[in-house]
């Protein structure tokens, strides 16, 4: 391994001579002096280079930013320089050859880019401390989830995303050519998460999903990461949401311990995970809605952007919590597989939860009989013969379940405060853009 | 939540009165009593229902096997049955209506049915113990692969599947249809995780891979999953070895901690991963193979599946290892990113890893100057323009780096001694399945 320290543990060695190792964030060259800024996985740490000298300053000098150094220098400490310490007496290595300018300054505070030239050279400008921080708050977002989940007694799966014919029923579906025949890239892990839960009750995974999205805005994507979970033996949705519950509040513990510095650098802040979220009613919001605004929505059986972010003003307001549960949607709304509400067969047992005006979580109770599978797909003209492999499983004995999942990027945007969901994703992948 | 106690806690409730749920594994009539066995996510409980009484055992008397139910009764102990205790004078409510029997008798020690049987029925058969076990491994080697990687600073990373060229060079891709243009399944993330060293040096990603494999073998699969690591800074692949090591160690800790009765319940044992796991040369081996054969393999570029199992007895032998690197294969037989050995400029920076007779880990030094592989696409007759947006990273500074990718269902099979990959794979697919 190249031997070094990173920028962050220079502090602790001041007085020797050490190495470290990193890009060369920025280039500073003054009258007598050039400052380089190195940048490594830990931060940044500057290094003093006297001019005109022989040797280092030569073999550096053509060196753009974004050239990869090994410098070996003797620290010292110095309160302007970034974590008080910096490297003098320098020797200064290429490692690999002078890098040639990115198409834009990495050293800025913001990237001064649009975001298609942004997401056009994805694999530098991620380079830039603010991308990268989206990235990190993502990984630590999951690891929480998962931790969470494996405290809970769930297993872990990974399930086929080739798939016989489209899981959820939509046209966004991507096909595909299987060895000659026509297959689908599966737009969520649903039936498998399904049938899972009759072999290890409590199931999730983490992977990609695949939605043909004609819409062209910043909350779509082509591919997006779903944290997927599914339990049995519940008893309706009511039994899912303290488990979604428990899976945010793991993520915003897991991003506290793991990102706290990116979310500093990002200046975003953390929900509050109530011990209860609080929830409203579908009827009851759409009865609120029609009240504060005067214009009648009760008819309607989806919540439209604008009444997500006035309901989650009302839950800011009257219970003090950014997060939100709307229970009790019309099964017009939602999947084919949605269990009804027993006291009332027109809404379903599903929920939604809202965070910052916007849904990041859907889930329900799913149906777990054959004979209701058959009569909801009957019921919305659908064929069963598609969906033959995936209903064997409630031939042969499913108990009550539901599940819910949630979007990283999605989440990861609205923790962030990213305008455009292509912000936090990694090489988005959208109507326009397949690479890079 | 339904209200229960899981079979496995029965015998902590010896004297009480508790509610069980799961479902019916087997029922066995006798004369003057009647035995349910009831499966749930901790293992099996024995309830004892009298015959000729009125009530519950009318309820249960059309259930046949795979019936989800629910069983409140008297814990009383008995060593005969399984964990020691079973439920007596119960109280027995089907969860979900009468189930059909599955094509095969899950109850039965091992499944007899052909392995194309068991996966057209996948949901149903994985239910059966010795099946079910297998992903219990897959599942904590994942996360022990993950504990190891994060434990040595390294950042989850979530890269596309879908690409707009084949990453790996080969013609063994996935076409798809992308908004009306070509594009393809990624073969691996080979290139978003090296571009991805160049913003956080250390990442790993576990997702799916595709492969278009003509291969029929029970070693292939259209679908993987793949525990992908790299790393940047490093001198050469000797540095990307212990890496690996500490990887795979990770993975028998989390099996030994997570899944030692799935282990017992399949008769398989773990490795012991030596602190350093023995390595030779790709060239030796090939020495030693034809000194020791008779059989003149040194102008091969690769190991046949013999020398894989050979080497595997050498390495059990000499070292007392269950683990062997072979390293320095030539260049021929590596991918074009591979980094040839500066001093033997035929072979490469690369190693695999053997496990139990077969290859379950490639990995190695990759190229990280951009002229260094503009050379190697010209020296294989590659035309570099689809690898444009790969390429570009290189343009901008990276650093000498490297990594590995291990299949998990490979090494699920190599562990559990599983003959057939498929036995460890999640609905499968293949040449001839895309479902269920």
């Amino acid at each position: 391994m190249i031997s070094r320290v990173l920028s962050a543990e220079l502090p602790r060695h001041i007085g020797e001579r050490v190495t470290i190792a990193g890009w060369l964030h920025r280039r500073r060259d003054l009258k007598s002096v050039t400052f380089l800024v190195i940048r490594d996985r830990a931060g940044l740490a500057q290094v003093v280079l006297p001019n005109g000298g022989p040797g280092p300053a030569d073999e550096t000098s053509p060196a753009g930013e974004e050239t990869v150094l090994q410098v070996e220098g003797f620290v010292v400490a110095n309160p302007q320089a970034p974590g008080g310490a910096e490297l003098t007496e320098p020797v200064v290595t290429q490692l690999s050859g002078p890098a040639e300018p990115p198409p834009f300054d990495l050293y800025r505070p913001a990237l001064t880019a649009t975001l298609p030239t942004i997401l056009d050279h994805a694999p530098t400008s991620l380079r830039h401390p603010l991308l990268r921080s989206g990235f990190e708050i993502a990984a630590a977002s999951a690891a929480g989830f998962r931790a969470a989940l494996d405290a809970a007694s769930f297993t872990e799966i990974f399930t086929p995303k080739i798939v016989e014919s489209a899981t959820e029923g939509g046209a966004n579906v991507f096909r595909l050519d299987y060895f000659g025949r026509p297959a689908y890239l599966a737009q969520s892990p649903q039936f498998y998460k399904q049938a899972m839960v009759g072999v290890f009750e409590r199931v999730y995974e983490v992977g990609p999903v695949f939605r043909a999205e004609p819409h062209d805005t910043g909350r779509h994507l082509a591919q997006y990461t779903s944290l997927d979970a599914e339990l049995g033996f519940i008893t309706d949705h009511f039994d899912v949401m303290p488990v979604c519950r428990d899976a945010v509040a793991g993520m915003v513990e897991s991003v506290r311990e793991r990102a706290s510095s990116a979310m500093q650098l990002l200046r975003a802040t953390l929900p509050t995970v109530p011990a209860e979220i609080p929830h409203i009613p579908f009827a009851a919001a759409m009865d609120m809605l029609s009240r504060e605004t005067g214009e009648d929505v009760t008819g309607e059986d989806d919540l439209a952007p604008a009444h997500e972010r006035r309901l989650c003003q009302w839950a800011e307001r009257e219970h003090g919590s950014e997060l939100l549960f709307v229970t009790g949607y019309p099964l017009t709304s939602k999947p084919f597989y949605t269990h009804p509400d027993p006291a009332r067969p027109l809404y379903s047992n599903g929920f939604d939860l809202l965070f910052r005006g916007t849904e990041i979580v859907t889930g329900g109770q799913r149906l777990h009989r054959h004979e209701d599978y058959l009569a909801a797909l009957a019921a919305r003209g659908l064929d069963p013969a598609p969906f033959a492999g995936y209903l064997q499983v409630f031939r042969h004995g499913m108990p009550p379940h539901g599940g819910f999942a949630i979007g990283l990027e999605r989440w990861t945007a609205q923790l962030t405060g990213a305008a455009n969901v292509r912000q936090v994703t990694l090489f988005p992948r959208d109507l326009h853009r397949v690479s890079p």
